[in-house]
């Protein structure tokens, strides 16, 4: 496996959610010599595009993608058609702040549903139309599968062979990508044939751990190292395929990670980086 | 499909597990005209087993299996014979209280293992050593995959494909059967093929409901009705099967259904019966 360098770590923005607004995170991170993230929407339209992209030039910080897009299942085609406009909005953005990618998630049920089918029907459909558009615009739609405990409210779309079954039917060239998390895929029998399978399809590998614990079904991953996955190895697999980007670290942590002083936390990180990654 | 009455109703005593004991519970069932359990199996070493036989012969309830049995990675071999041990006093509980089948779940990692593939590779060994001896003792092993979101401590064993490729490599009889449970297996893309595929090896249907806002991985299912799961469309796939056992209800819910009056669970499972299954 490649030897890890902190010039070859991407930190995710929304690992310093609750303490650092948009530019504190950029140059917080660039301070501790990161250089390479990924942007969370919220945070950029709060910061607002243009000015996110002057911080994000001003700090020499390359962005991977813009986090969450897609959640595209909607009750009624209005809500479909709005939706869609606000993809194509982040495609623009992505566009503005250089972003080469999109990171999609399929969404869960629309409201008072119980039609699964549908939904990854729906989802599935607004890919083929964002597809071609994002491919206009030179911008790669990176596709994650989620964990399924959280199928009803985020994404309907759960396992590695669903989004290669997916990306099959969108018979895309590499416009469309598939994203790897360990925390979402990691208990999955089929995990490494579809790593496999996936191939010169992925497109980001994001890291964080699996706590023995975990009291929320979101907002309650672990720093790697603590919990119980074998990250090197899933990395080894994703080497394998050829990927050659940087490890993604995203930790979504409401009670723990995002309440410490966020240069800690980076600290951590780095260390963690080289013994359990 | 077919019509859903009382007397085809089987409610699992784990359902009122904080309010009723072994006795309460058989006898409270039959009180409302329930005449199916399944045992658990705390709550059989609290009544102790011949006890419990007595208990459930003067209340005429059949009882469909005890729950859970397996549970048997380790970290060394003491540790798995033990566990092994274990299950073999489970197949002489399920001979006392006449319970046809004992509900197998794989267990999780083992204490500080991330080795997901020899937890799974020792569960399934442990299987191979069990099922002749079930077979002996003319007890069925009925397989159940659990949710991914409790893989680490519960079950290794994940999804009905996992459980059917395990059938497969067993290559056994009907000694070995599969658990179908809406909670663990609603989400999965790949359910109606592998409920098809698992066919007359459909040993058991268990029924409740995923909640929207689920606050714990473990005990906070749902009632039917409540929650986003299609269980009437999962019903018609396991019946389609030819399966025609009753549907049997099992809900873990620390603080809701285990809190309330179990007279008063009983009346709503009854009505949800009707309308949400």
């Amino acid at each position: 496996m490649r030897t890890l360098t902190d010039d070859n770590l991407n930190i995710h923005q929304v690992t310093f959610r609750d303490r650092w607004s948009f530019r504190e995170s950029i140059e917080g991170m660039a301070s501790h010599g990161i250089h390479q993230t990924a942007v969370w929407r919220d945070k950029l339209h709060e910061a607002g595009v243009d000015e996110s992209a002057r911080i994000l030039r001003d700090n020499g910080m390359r962005v991977s993608s813009i986090c969450p897009v897609g959640l595209l299942t909607a009750s009624d085609q209005r809500g479909f058609q709005a939706n869609l406009d606000d993809n194509r909005r982040a495609i623009e953005e992505a566009v503005t702040i250089d972003a080469p990618c999109l990171n999609f998630l399929s969404g869960g049920l629309p409201p008072d549903s119980k039609d699964i089918d549908s939904a990854r029907a729906q989802a599935l459909e607004a890919l083929s139309v964002l597809v071609p558009e994002a491919r206009a615009a030179g911008i790669r739609m990176g596709i994650e599968p989620l964990h399924p405990m959280v199928c009803s409210f985020r994404a309907v779309l759960c396992t590695l062979e669903q989004t290669n079954d997916w990306c099959d039917q969108l018979n895309a060239d590499d416009t469309v990508g598939v994203v790897v998390d360990t925390y979402h895929i990691w208990w999955d029998p089929n995990m490494a044939r579809e790593i496999t399978r996936a191939g010169d399809r992925i497109c980001a590998f994001h890291i964080n751990d699996w706590l023995e614990d975990t009291e929320d079904v979101r907002l309650d991953r672990g720093m790697m190292g603590d919990g119980v996955i074998d990250i090197p190895s899933i990395r080894k697999m994703v080497e394998d395929t050829g990927y050659d980007g940087p490890p993604e670290v995203e930790i979504f942590s409401a009670k723990n990670w995002w309440r410490r002083d966020p240069n800690e936390v980076i600290r951590i990180i780095k260390e963690r980086y080289q013994t359990f990654v």
